[in-house]
């Protein structure tokens, strides 16, 4: 690609979608995708989780993963890590990043990691400690997630929103993104809770990780985008499937929103066309399991030419 | 509902999406779809397409549905026409506005109507003077199709967009709006376009009729809204599939649209609830027609009340 990138898709697939199905990638699978997504021009990526294999067996082989993915030039190799432990392994296995999720919510972050926001936030603090310590190199990023909405709570506050952030940073997160974990964002929710973020922890605002539960996935990525926002998390054919809406995709499609930045004339650093092609390597991985994305389904439009903005 | 709506929902599936499936719907089934739509607070309603009956045999009846979507409060029933014969019978069966398809492709506008675009800018001249002498009471809007691209031949000039908008309102038409016929557009182009069409013939400005064709329907809704674009066509469950992208609707889904709006405390003056229920109709009438939608897929969120945005 000519231009340089205006934003940073993040494609998060091979951990959160990964983890979201039944089925148990295999290595080599993994790496073939990982090795693709990267071909096309896909510059960060979470490749893994580093929790016990015996609780999500999908992720056993996180180590060897990152192994092979820290070996692809210029990418940002991400991993998710919910504790202490889950750091040090993947420090340890070399990651460059790592992504904790501290809930906004208080109902969720004792269903998701049995800890209250407080313990979440001490529990970042350790972790800053080890990296500092051990592995000053690697970034930490901690994503609200329920950010605009709880399935367990409901409403989850902006002033609770705007305050967790402001603890993970405090406590040494490098930033913080918000995440539609349950997909009850809306585009106004969206710049107004960006905006207030913002406001309180200026560039250390980090990715909008948007759902597409509802089908306003594109709409609140656009959304978050008019408010400065420029990384997006995404996930290759929209893999991360909610399990409470049958065929409603989880993830937004990393094929739809590449191509809607690309024809909108902001550059992601993406070959659309070999993004496409990674979704074989997916496929061949996980036979059976349904992808989704609007745009592999329709295919390009007429005369469409990336980099020539409509 | 209780607050004045702040946008108008247009919902054009007993046309543009009835005139895309195979199946004819029974008249009988159409006044109950329309009749449910109303009652969700739908107030405008494009109903049928008065075109002759062996192009188009699902719209034959088109009379008997006006005649009776005429009776309901309120609502404001539209019909397409594509020419002079067509606005007659529209007139005569007592529609309350109709809308043209003037194409801003010179290649569409002969594949479609078999006319240059100055024939028919002519033609919608020939139809307001019509209008004018016969049902004075109508309105009349002139749809620029192919705005945001063309299948047949690719790149459409903003330029030509804005000429066409201004000619069928010099011609005589009340309003002019731009529809994605293709589903090519992107929301910079959406707002850019828009903005340009504003500054030509200010608040004749007319609907946005965008296509989720690749999944872009709801961002770019979002950005005519930024724009200041207050209608918005839509289909119920999406009906109006897109021949050349299986399983990708060619509309936007009106359950999903209005969810957005409601969800960002933009009053529609539709009750959700009820419009989910007005798809048992249309699922009646049309059997085992697939229908579309994220929002019904995946439920309202917990919590969620109308009118109370996040």
């Amino acid at each position: 690609m000519k231009s340089q990138p205006a934003v940073l898709i993040s494609e998060v697939g091979p951990r959160d979608g990964l983890q979201s199905v039944d089925a148990v990638m295999p290595t080599g699978d993994k790496i073939r995708w990982i090795t693709a997504l990267h071909a096309a021009g896909v510059r960060e990526i979470e490749v893994a989780s580093f929790v016990p294999a015996k609780l999500l067996p999908q992720m056993a082989d996180a180590a060897e993963v990152v192994k092979h993915a820290i070996t692809l030039p210029g990418l940002t190799v991400m991993a998710l890590v919910p504790n202490l432990r889950g750091a040090q392994a993947a420090f340890a296995a070399g990651v460059h990043k790592i992504t904790i999720p501290c809930s906004a919510s208080e109902a969720h972050s004792q269903a998701n990691v049995r800890m209250t926001r407080e313990q979440m936030v001490a529990s970042v603090r350790e972790i800053v400690a080890l990296r500092n310590d051990t592995a000053p190199q690697v970034k930490i990023e901690a994503g609200i997630s329920t950010a605009f909405g709880c399935t367990l709570q409901g409403e989850v506050k902006d002033d609770d929103v705007v305050w967790m952030a402001a603890q993970v940073i405090a406590a040494g997160a490098d930033e913080s993104g918000l995440s539609d974990t349950t997909g009850m964002a809306n585009p106004a929710q969206v710049r107004r809770l960006f905006n207030r973020v913002r406001a309180e922890i200026g560039d250390r605002t980090g990715a909008a990780h948007m759902h597409n539960t509802r089908g306003l996935g594109l709409a609140n990525c656009l959304a978050a985008y008019d408010v400065g926002v420029r990384t997006f998390d995404a996930s290759l054919g929209g893999l991360g499937g909610c399990p409470y809406a049958p065929g409603a995709s989880g993830n937004v499609v990393t094929e739809d929103l590449v191509f809607m930045f690309e024809a909108m004339g902001v550059a992601t650093g993406i070959a659309l066309d070999k993004l496409l092609e990674a979704r074989a390597p997916l496929q061949a991985g996980l036979p059976g399991e349904p992808v989704y994305g609007m745009l592999p389904e329709a295919g390009l439009p007429k005369g469409w030419k990336q980099g020539v903005p409509a």
